[in-house]
């Protein structure tokens, strides 16, 4: 019972890696709307794998189906409901891994958690489960735009410890040929956000993107503004002054309170190697034997290369449902 | 619409730095739990202020209050109602900065969102607040302890940039003199978690925590297991390999997709310098005019002095939650 | 988990019959309302008992305090506290059948459920838990009339089965003398409710109305519009035709798919008599030896005499809660 | 943000009446359930129209899919996907109406509310989304039945003011004839159901049952137990008198507080005359102008008819969902 994102917008997502296919159901999308099956394929697009030699080889169209809650293109206020099917599976590729736990996966926790697992490409657990974040995010992403003006400017600052993004392509040919994955860091500037947006005391901006974004796989940390290098400032540093015409920094990542301040929203989110390598590595099986792993299968080697389309989308869900939210804050 | 932590065990909020009273209403206590006035009363005095002078000066009893919920001292399933009242207010400490917005803190968003600010100590703004939240945890915690033997380690890993313990005094009574503050990070580690709490894909264990623990007065990051430096590791050093008798090592932080893996959850919290100093600040008043400010009142100089025992009750409230929820996973 | 109504404006009650206090917290109230006391005051004089020696004769100031969510007066957005204090319990007349289920109570299954029982007075399951809702809805009522200018009308439909308004009191005084109690019936109809309120499929304003309402102290009953009478209609008899300046008919009761149609909400309650009576029934105890019980104890002879103000309260709440949802039914 | 039922067995239903499909998504359905598609077809066929005369001629195989949640046939405790298509859609059948509002349907408040309306059998408020309703309720029928061992005993009780069950069909066939509708009512028994369920104070077994039955197509009217009938009664006769071996009488219906008593569950439901009926009807078109209107289409002369799986369906998504919830109510 936890598949919803957002309280107001709410999308429940649904479908597994190797399953018929992946889904999201929209409860609470206003009527009159304009749904660009255009817009939201391209979303799709810059997150679908099978793009290059530098990301997962699977080739998947995810190409966009509405299955409710339109009529002439427009939706009636009923849940909105969208897919794309699974094509590319190769299920086989997980039967030597079937009663194995991969390392850095979700396959052993699962298992104690529900007392069955779906070995075929980590099931629920895969990352493919995000197609469904960015279906509900795109539409959210081009409200965001068309209506408030709010632009997205993401990119990735950190991959494999290196900072330098000239030599990025280059560290993860060399990961790919060592049969390895690189850790990596995506930076993320929100811009346009009106005044007022998060709802104190525990759905604050913060609260929510924070929720969100740790929830996506292999998230490990977010910073928000200054983050963790405010462990070593003054308050005379870090405070952000105010002048008539605004802040004269932006130490606060542009959420005071939990609140936007008009600021642009500044985060910043570390994301853990691909867990899936196919290097030999040490695990057991099912009934604690211990055994040798290789992950074989098509992954990525480096998750931040594809993971800044859907984080931002799951911000976008989580703007727009406090957006929402928002009209209640006050009377007239 | 946003003051309830918890989706199963609810914690419903209340109340202002500067009103009568703070507490707490907790929907969805099991009925025929022993209501131990001691143990919520020790945990509220460790958060307490006052008591020494590298904290805040403000002398509260923060005396539990219980107002309903209990028959013959053990929970009947009803609403448990939890308070302390407030004592020591000094509001006219901020007759002078009522129109002016102080740096780095919520004045400015809350006007600009509600259009009515209460700025006495900052309303429910004010990390006062989180007394309701120790209020409720403290319950939670020793519920975690005495049934499933869940025990919390925290500590103070870093002052003002500085990591060496034996300075951490010093650092802040240097500070204090210079009418100035300090940032600071604590490490949690909740040791005895059973394998299985979590409740993917919206609500893991780590998703849950960052939203309460990012949702903290002051928080600016989290970061789980190997944290930040993930970015800069390969798959083969971040993969916890496992063996007969366990993981080999816990850059997980003790969470694998979401859910618990038995091993310690391991995280850690970085804090702002607290805003309020009595530097002089530059700032603008309701209507826009530039003015000088120096925030008077009595004030934290460094919040990891006193964050541990509040994010300990956070954490506790979101743990038992989801073991609650957990209840739900599977048949028999 | 089940003691919040609405679920945007959201009401979390609390207290018992013979605890210290009861009261309810509001969290969605938006900010900027100007809370009158009087016009509570009003509602819960009301709603009080002891006024005639035709209901209970507990005597209750039910003097209204708020201990949250204000600032001069006006609602802040955060939430809003109200209790009252129970002054005149008389616990001891309860002694006797601590052990005793009372017929037609809850006594039996709170023990069932809860494991544990407060006796005095019903604990938690008492109709005097109602105050809260009165506190609460208020409110509602009176944002309602000054803004959307939606009255209430309602009446007394029946009294032990006679519809004879001028034999009601007659009834009552002689069914006190009998030691026994009568059910009524009651009509309830909302008038210049705005067109379009209710959230199909599952949050319909008969649904949400049925629910609360359904859920109070007694109430057996309730049919909207034509209601029972429905079933010996035809659909040409029963559907009300439409003309330039509105419906001819109103067996719909005002609601047509869940949304409201312009016209007078419509609706009759039934409440059964009062569960507690002073002539002997048969019971058991807890350990399920067979006795005799005479209900003690304050009570009123016939709930129809009461329930109009907490039945109005109830519905403006719902109400309420529905015309801040309808904000996101469409774009614009 | 209305289409949910249940909150802890979560059931979001969507698709429309001449949509391309219509499903339910369950989010928290425990792990390790068979799922049992022909059990679930039985369901879907007692529900099914087109199957007599005295019904709906439109012919639907709803013909059952799974579209997530199973892995093996068992739940993974992932969000289940549960589809029918629409096959026998006729929408031309509308077209002439579609700037008509049909008395007695949602047209014209839809298209109030929404400010768009898919005409095509009345889109979204059309009593053919009922069959999701039968998608969930029927897995919760069977694990009820299977596990707890609760019955279902339901029956029509009055066809057009007529209770001889005899008179019935002919009743039916003569309005038929005569263009018309005739309403009814169902009687409904649940045997079996555990002590405890219900949650008070808000989500008290008849609320629950309440919301969720009068929210379904054309109810008007509910009652439990002695029902309406009870403002006649007087407290001594109404009263059920407790022995060692049960109640004597069941005049609560099964519910005390809002928790079952062990007893079985007993109520009524009223149902209109279905609105669609060929006489000729006056009505308005979205300029107001005035116009007469036959409603053509397939539709039923008598909702009782064909209500009964889907009441029950819908029951047991209510019993189950709070089921789930009272493994909270204590600790142990």
């Amino acid at each position: 019972m936890s598949n919803i994102l957002g309280s107001v917008f709410k999308v429940l997502t649904f479908g597994e890696s190797h399953g018929k296919l992946l889904g999201c159901l929209i409860d609470g999308i206003p009527s009159g709307f304009y749904v660009n099956k255009h817009k939201i394929q391209k979303e799709l697009n810059l997150r679908k794998p099978g793009k290059s030699n530098l990301v997962s080889l699977r080739k998947e169209k995810d190409k966009l189906k509405i299955i409710s809650g339109i009529f002439c293109n427009r939706t009636t206020g009923t849940p909105l409901g969208l897919i794309v099917y699974n094509k590319n599976k190769r299920s086989l590729d997980y039967k030597n891994i079937s009663k194995k736990f991969r390392p850095g996966h979700a396959d052993y926790t699962y298992y104690k958690k529900y007392n069955i697992r779906d070995y075929r490409g980590g099931g629920r657990s895969s990352a493919r489960t995000t197609v469904s974040i960015v279906l509900a995010g795109s539409i959210c992403k081009y409200i965001l735009k068309d209506i408030y003006c709010i632009d997205f400017f993401s990119f990735i600052s950190c991959v494999g410890g290196n900072v330098n993004y000239n030599s990025f392509s280059k560290n993860i040919k060399k990961t790919i040929k060592n049969k390895d994955s690189l850790g990596s860091s995506v930076n993320i500037l929100v811009g346009n956000i009106p005044n007022g947006i998060g709802e104190p005391l525990f759905e604050k901006i913060e609260s929510e993107i924070s929720k969100t974004i740790m929830g996506l796989n292999a998230v490990k940390a977010i910073e928000f503004g200054s983050g963790i290098k405010c462990n070593s400032y003054k308050g005379s540093e870090n405070n952000d002054n105010i002048y008539k015409h605004g802040f004269k920094s932006n130490n606060s990542g542009g959420v005071l309170g939990g609140i936007s301040s008009g600021q642009n929203l500044k985060f910043t989110v570390h994301i853990k190697p691909t867990s899936s390598i196919s290097k030999i590595q040490d695990t057991i099986d099912n009934n604690l034997v211990e055994e040798k792993i290789e992950t074989t299968g098509r992954h990525d080697p480096c998750i931040g290369l594809r993971i800044i389309p859907i984080i931002e989308s799951a911000v976008a869900i989580v703007i727009f449902d406090l957006i929402l939210k928002h009209k209640f804050s006050f009377f007239f």
